[in-house]
């Protein structure tokens, strides 16, 4: 059993999201509990507020120290990681997503306005970026994260259909194609219609190497090659070469 | 006036998103207008099928060229830039956003099962990915990027909160506090209690600059330093070789 929590001013903000499609059917199994939580819920102030002026001036709101770290106490256990969703966080890949996959007990915290009060992150296991851009609040962040690791707990996707995607084996999946095989002038590759697996083994290598050197040469910096890509690759160069 | 529309199979994963705090102020503005349209209500497949089987083999199902590019046909128009959510596509940063957002018309296509067929691909103008992590679809991924580009239009968050946002001058944000001065023993440094303008300037550029040598050094490598900069910087070098 997984249980993620999330700790948000906007908790209907996930609600489409419990309700769809492969979420659905995890919440629905069991496997995973998902629960969006309100900080409100836990203030003390007497006219309900969770945020403040920022102190020495500045335009905005920030999210203070007592509801929030009123909330993380409360929902916290001694096995739980309190992720913080923030622009100055580790940045996610598939790497930490599994790190992270592998907590029984996660707890999301989504800021807002301005965002949290610098003393609010004693409170906090890890703080993560989902990428170089800004959003309106944590809360697209903390959908993203809870999206991808639910997908890897147990009996959320088949376990054949990962090792294929892209960046689980360091390299962007190669093209697919489905029926039919003629769609506005555009064909599936020979290839893949001939039934001859290792023919269709290798071209798929090949391509996924060559999509990743035009797209993101940077994955194939820090992955070692064996001597089959190592020769697809030389071949791929030489190839691009020519057709430029 | 901005048009949003995301091409999904499932459509209602969006309606939380619209109903919630920052972008339901620009919708209901009519500064933004945002609509999920389902690939399926495209389709010409007796059996209302949208996906089918990879050519050459594989687990999962591939979304078909007929439902999706029937689909993109029927919703762009001369100045509609189209977008693929997908791992493979260039990474969002605050820099792409603003290029998209520059846009009126902005068609967000969302992949599911194990993808698209590849020649769909010569229907989209741009291909984007938000990080390296594997998503159940993108439709978390359409959502963020919406609601990146949907806080940047006119009219959704005051402009002065922009510009001291993570990101948008090339350093992370400064430490920011609100009241109470002390927290559990922990105390608002006393500049920012100190109402000397200059002083606070100072210090909040100086603490920018150390949360990126810290945490982001990357981003320094890329960013110009103006002189008062470059000595705070020479200064934090100094302070943390010592602290260590």
């Amino acid at each position: 059993m997984m249980n993620v929590k999330v700790l948000t001013l906007f908790p209907t903000f996930f609600d489409s999201f419990k309700e769809t499609s492969i979420i659905k059917r995890a919440l629905d199994k069991g496997s995973v509990h998902f629960e969006a939580i309100n900080f409100r819920d836990y203030t003390l102030d007497k006219h309900n507020n969770v945020d403040d002026t920022i102190c020495g001036g500045g335009a905005g709101m920030l999210l203070a120290c007592q509801p929030i770290v009123d909330a993380i106490k409360a929902n916290r256990t001694p096995d739980s990681k309190v992720v913080m969703l923030s622009p100055q966080g580790k940045k996610l890949d598939q790497k930490l997503v599994h790190e992270l996959a592998r907590n029984d007990d996660i707890i999301l915290l989504c800021g807002h306005y301005e965002g949290f009060d610098e003393r609010i992150r004693d409170y906090v296991d890890e703080e993560v970026s989902i990428g170089d851009f800004v959003l309106t609040g944590g809360e697209p962040a903390a959908l993203v994260v809870s999206d991808a690791i639910i997908r890897l707990r147990d009996g959320v996707i088949r376990s054949d259909s990962h090792e294929d995607d892209s960046f689980e084996n360091g390299l962007l999946e190669y093209p697919q194609y489905t029926r039919p095989v003629a769609f506005e002038g555009k064909m599936v590759p020979d290839v893949l219609m001939s039934g001859h697996h290792e023919n269709i083994r290798k071209w798929r290598l090949k391509e996924s190497l060559r999509k990743t050197y035009l797209r993101r040469p940077d994955l194939l910096e820090t992955r070692k090659l064996n001597e089959e890509e190592h020769k697809f690759l030389q071949e791929i160069i030489e190839e691009e070469k020519q057709s430029r």
